[in-house]
């Protein structure tokens, strides 16, 4: 089996092949600039290493890899319109570098772009990895369509909450991960498995991207801590924060909402309310059971222990990250 | 053969028996309100007449026909935005009535759909109408760029411009009936004619569009002409004028582009231009020429001259349109 730091070794590589320019140049430089941003580039990372764990020929899943990359660039794109983000790995974001009507478009053909290449894998039955992709497509717009919803809700329960994140996020990760089993020629069973695997482990993923926005270390993570909380993001620690508190710290926390208080002093308050009600240690329950269910499904993989140990290892990466 | 009125009756029925409706509401109400806004529905209606010249059981077209009918109604919604299109068939756009985000997310659950029912298709290589469809739909974005880029740019020629409207419009309806044509189990050489038809019809189709802005009934049209005046749109009579106005000519013409001159008086001197270069006849000339190209493909086809004449009637039904 190929060692992760050589497979993402060869991720890296598949990008740097790819001439991406076609014309019309103003359709395809944005799609180059997005593709070139980088990224950790975990999607078609998923895809090798799943299909490398059941076949020695990785090469024949390159082109879903790439697929899937072009994919997640493509619903980026998009989000970060819906979003008005201003920056996306360090640098201007499509739409404000150009302008919407140049996102929604070269999103569009990335869109087109992905099916492309998952059309270019050579497989007896090509349907049943369009069949994973497409579907996951459509769970993907729909969790971003509830995700959008909770910006206006008044009330968004934790089950809501978990399962737009197993809709924008996870469900993505299972798929790679399938999609490269699939590939790799695996059984029904081990498919299922290895999708589940992924699924339980981008919610714990996500999960923990909630509690880092509060609780890492700023100079490791990379970017100022309490963002979420200053935009009144609903994530896990919002969430529980409303089901566990009573009337008074329920009180406090609405005050700390209101747009009118300070920045730092927000941050500060609303950290001191998920302190009393030990929020922290809430979400690392909550990240666990998922982590847990993941490795759960990981062991029920017929693959031998030391493949096992690799999916273990990137697991552990992956929820260790200083990101 | 099933005659044109059935085949459209069927047609029609096709969507009345879809139910596009799943959560959230938010995201799937916006493509039911499009699809129920109708149209004439040729492209679906291509898919299964192409299907009927080469197999009588156009049943099994029936998904590949509602998705390119799904696809071409997402690339609506997002052209109105990019537009900034009010109207859509006589009916709010969508996002004038919900708002972009949601324009931009239910159209791209929109392709994401097209594929799911081309998937549903039952064939044994699927791959080959996905194949055809997924150039298609990148062509068509290519189209759409190049007629944004159109409204800025200083030149634009003859050529850049039937090349905008081949991708833009034409392809997809070679693509419609080349897909129809792969499902009747119709020959290579078949499958590459029938696609020629549709691609020449659809210019010819366009540059008649062109025609009928300036020169048509009102009352048979349903909407002002002139429109496309107003709008210093780059049709093909707005860039045949250019080619072959001496300076004096073109420096009224510019003149009445101008955005300060009365909208009737600038309707009125714009046609007197054209109709002092002979403009109606020489785009006439040139949609006659691809309409005779078309017909060139159609006879081409090994099917029997009674189907032949469907398609013919077919043809001229299209182009003698009132809209």
């Amino acid at each position: 089996m190929i060692s992760l730091d050589k497979l993402q070794f060869t991720v890296n590589q598949l990008f740097e092949k790819e001439n991406l320019l076609a014309e019309p140049v103003e359709l395809y430089e944005p799609i180059k600039y997005t593709i070139n941003l980088g990224g950790k580039r975990i999607r078609p990372f998923l895809v090798l290493l799943s299909c490398n764990l059941f076949d020695k020929e990785i090469e024949k899943a390159y082109n879903s890899a790439i697929a899937i990359e072009i994919f997640h660039n493509f619903t980026l794109i998009h989000d970060d319109i819906m979003d008005n983000a201003p920056i996306r790995r360090g640098k201007e974001t499509v739409y404000r570098k150009w302008n919407s009507n140049i996102a929604i478009l070269s999103g569009d053909t990335m869109f087109a772009l992905a099916y492309k290449y998952f059309l270019k894998t050579e497989l007896n039955n090509i349907s049943e990895i369009l069949n994973v992709f497409n579907n996951t497509a459509i769970e993907v717009c729909e969790g971003q369509q509830y995700d959008m919803n909770f910006e206006t809700a008044n009330k968004v329960s934790i089950d809501d909450y978990l399962k737009m994140i197993r809709l924008k996020t996870a469900v993505l990760l299972g798929c790679s991960l399938k999609v490269g089993a699939i590939i790799g020629g695996a059984s029904n069973k081990d498919k299922e498995n290895i999708y589940n695997f992924g699924v339980n482990l981008g919610i714990a993923f996500q999960l923990m991207d909630d509690l880092l926005d509060v609780y890492s270390d700023e100079t490791k993570f990379g970017k100022k801590t309490g963002g979420d909380i200053v935009a009144n993001k609903k994530t896990y620690l919002y969430l529980k924060t409303i089901e566990l508190a009573n009337t008074d710290i329920l009180n406090k926390f609405y005050h700390f909402l209101d747009a009118d208080i300070d920045e730092n002093e927000k941050i500060k308050g609303v950290i001191n309310i998920y302190n009393d009600l030990n929020i922290k240690q809430h979400t690392e329950n909550e990240m666990n059971k998922y982590y847990d269910e993941a490795l759960k499904y990981l062991n029920k993989l017929s693959i031998n222990s030391e493949y096992k140990n690799v999916l273990v290892s990137f697991a552990n990466k992956l929820m260790t990250r200083d990101k």
